[in-house]
């Protein structure tokens, strides 16, 4: 990664090393350089310039709103932007209503002197692990050669323009993986917070139960920093501890079966680093794993029930038509669905989010993010079948966290042979996602070679 | 009421003024004496003496187990006894196997030395607010003159033996009012603990997410008692204050619709009372309960979602045949509910919660208890619409509470002009249980006038 990070951008612009106008200028100019059309929804120009210039004369006078006053970010587009339309990567919202105002996360960016500067593309209403986009085109994956690979989804742009070095920072939501699996695709952090984390005011939504947010970025303290100056802070809560106070396991689980060779050698090379180094990794029996992704499949799932009630007033209409089939066809899932099957879904949810957490306690669970690593997008386009397929494999692992509501990190782990990123996840229960950042500061070192 | 209360049969036993042992004899005299067989489902003499026993040697001794050692008290027949059949008041039940130990709350019972006596007649599977039962019979109401009256119900062996002073406590459960309801219906004081309050291990369910237990007694002070000991409490939280602390408010909403004109006189009167003695009362507007009421009737009850999940193995067995078809009828409105319905209630539950208790604030909100007095049974056993009318009008008010995951408590508040007695109810948001008792120690004499 040649990009600088949002934590050096954020000293060079306190020391009075970089402009805050010239470092948003520069973001555009590499905007329009990269020829992906497909990468941002929207761009805020104007607004991004206004912002900077305020944050050049808070640098100036040497009143930085934040750790990261001045910092370029970019928005999923299902973050609320006063004055343009959220469009959630459909083509039914291109018409919308402008948004009255900020969501109430952009508003705490701008109290904390980020500068925004547009929305980047997404999977469609954030429903899809791969990131295929019909009515804004697919961004490509930057790691990927000569053949258009997945950007990973629902937060495809995000991973995207942090890949690709066109901005430090971008905002995603995950509700089944959605910033983690973008994170490990293209070869970049992602962190995905514990619900409640963050106010979820002004951000369209997937599934209200299981919607987080969290921040793409080159490394895990950026993640940190951007987290702290969100949550209003003036120093981060998590910080980098000794490896031998780190204690992992990695579970017997679902989670490890079908995985690209590449991947499981990626993952076992990297426990046998962090053993070396000192952390504590125990391999543990949790077959709760199993049954969850069992009770899953017999029961269906409960973002499809909440997002058909999100989707209500489009379903049935001619709206219905001009939605990604893709996507309907995921949401259509709630047809199928008794009250009974819902009551049973969230009686075992709760039974299994204690059983679990009862199990790991204040471990942190270790597994690869991805069973695989981004794949060739041709293949998924052309048949839709083999779409479910990889959506389903891809999602597998990461949506375990959002059912049994834990927060997690991933941290790029290695390369496959065609020079394509693998993910490691690292995952806390809910609210230990302290705990989980401060590990994480530590592991990545080690992680990353 | 004449038979003595708890707390004065404590105070007596602690003095040696009474002896446990003759205590359970004369309890089992008085249940000969009764002439209504549909009172209990399960007397357990042995266990009743061997336990009066126990107390009468630690009483002697001066070490009492609690302030409640030697006192009696019947379980609604859903409460575990160890080598009994619970036969939730259902005749499909009457030959499963004997529980293999005591429910939580039994065995915290035992600790404090309360002697369990027997089980007693309920609506079957805890599922109306009349409590017809075609198996065991209908308790008669105690309250009622020449002829048969509704016992209330679901706990309506409780509220029965309570009122003809068989013995001073006993504990039922609540799910939509099935403490509060025999309580009002039989003049005795109910209450309902908030969710949460004491385990539900070993009580057989209707509704895991609303079920909940409380006692019913002769006096609110004999609530706090039992309910103190039952927490293994040596002293109660609860304590009368003064008149002038106490802020009720009264909601403009449902629960005034279509009263009987002697429950509404008994309200209008009491309320004089209470603003005459110093306690606060401010009417308020509270849309959210109208809308609360309209939303259970579009989308379907929770309960019976519920209720399913735990009967699945009885509906479409020989089983189904065998159960009163009253309460089939309530439990199949699950069929008609869908995923969605459901997912809908819950979320506009939470949100409902959230703003009627942001209105509410610490203030108690009271109103009456139920509709009507207890009704004559006969022509509910006649026509089951009538009864279907009479039960919801019966389950309206007090539903409402286990919606909005409220704790409550019903005290008499006067009679009709036939002597049968209406209940005034006082309600807390969740978890407000102290504040409620402390209330209604103060309440209960300025009330009962």
């Amino acid at each position: 990664m040649t990009a600088p990070t949002a934590s050096i951008l954020a000293q060079d612009l306190r020391a009075g090393r970089r402009d805050p106008v010239d470092l948003v200028d520069e973001v555009f100019d590499r905007i329009d350089a990269h020829d992906d059309p497909a990468l941002f929804i929207r761009q805020t120009r104007d607004r991004a310039r206004a912002e900077a210039r305020a944050a050049r004369e808070r640098l100036q006078a040497g009143f930085p709103a934040s750790l990261l006053d001045g910092v370029p970010l970019a928005w999923k587009d299902l973050f609320d932007l006063r004055g343009t339309v959220t469009t959630a990567g459909s083509a039914v919202l291109r018409d919308a209503a402008p948004a009255p105002q900020d969501a109430a996360l952009v508003q705490a960016a701008m109290r904390a002197g980020l500068v925004t500067i547009g929305t980047v593309n997404m999977t469609e209403f954030a429903y899809s692990g791969i990131g295929l986009n019909p009515h804004y085109g697919t961004p490509r994956n930057p790691r990927a050669g000569g053949v258009a690979r997945s950007p990973g989804g629902s937060s495809s742009g995000s991973g995207a323009v942090v890949a690709a070095g066109i901005v430090p920072l971008s905002i995603g939501t995950d509700t089944g993986g959605s910033i983690r699996i973008p994170a490990a695709f293209n070869g970049v952090v992602g962190y995905k917070t514990s619900t409640g984390h963050h106010p979820m005011d002004g951000v369209f939504p997937l599934s209200p139960t299981l919607d987080t947010l969290g921040p793409l970025a080159q490394t895990v303290e950026d993640c940190v920093l951007v987290d702290t100056v969100l949550r209003g802070l003036t120093a981060p809560r998590a910080v980098a501890c000794a490896a031998t106070e780190i204690d992992c396991v990695i579970p017997d689980a679902v989670m490890f079966e079908d995985l690209d060779p590449a991947v499981a050698r990626a993952f076992d090379d990297t426990v046998q680093r962090l053993s070396r180094a000192g952390v504590r990794v125990r391999r543990i029996a949790l077959p709760e794993l199993f049954e969850t992704a069992e009770i899953i499949a017999a029961l269906g799932p409960l973002t499809s029930v909440e997002a058909a009630i999100v989707h209500e007033t489009r379903l049935n209409t001619p709206d219905e038509a001009r939605i990604d089939p893709r996507v309907i066809r995921r949401i259509r899932m709630a047809d199928k669905m008794t009250a009974v099957d819902l009551s049973r879904l969230l009686s075992h949810r709760a039974r299994l989010i204690a059983a679990v957490g009862a199990r790991i306690g204040t471990s942190l669970l270790i597994c690869p993010t991805t069973p695989s690593v981004a794949m060739p997008t041709a293949p998924l386009e052309a048949d839709v079948e083999e779409f479910f397929r990889h959506n389903f494999r891809t999602l597998r692992n990461t949506a375990l966290g959002n059912f049994l509501d834990w927060c997690g990190l991933s941290i790029p782990n290695g390369i496959d042979g065609d020079g394509m990123p693998t993910g490691l996840m690292i995952c806390g229960t809910h609210g230990r996602d302290t705990a989980l950042l401060s590990a994480g500061l530590t592991l990545e070192t080690l992680v990353r070679g």
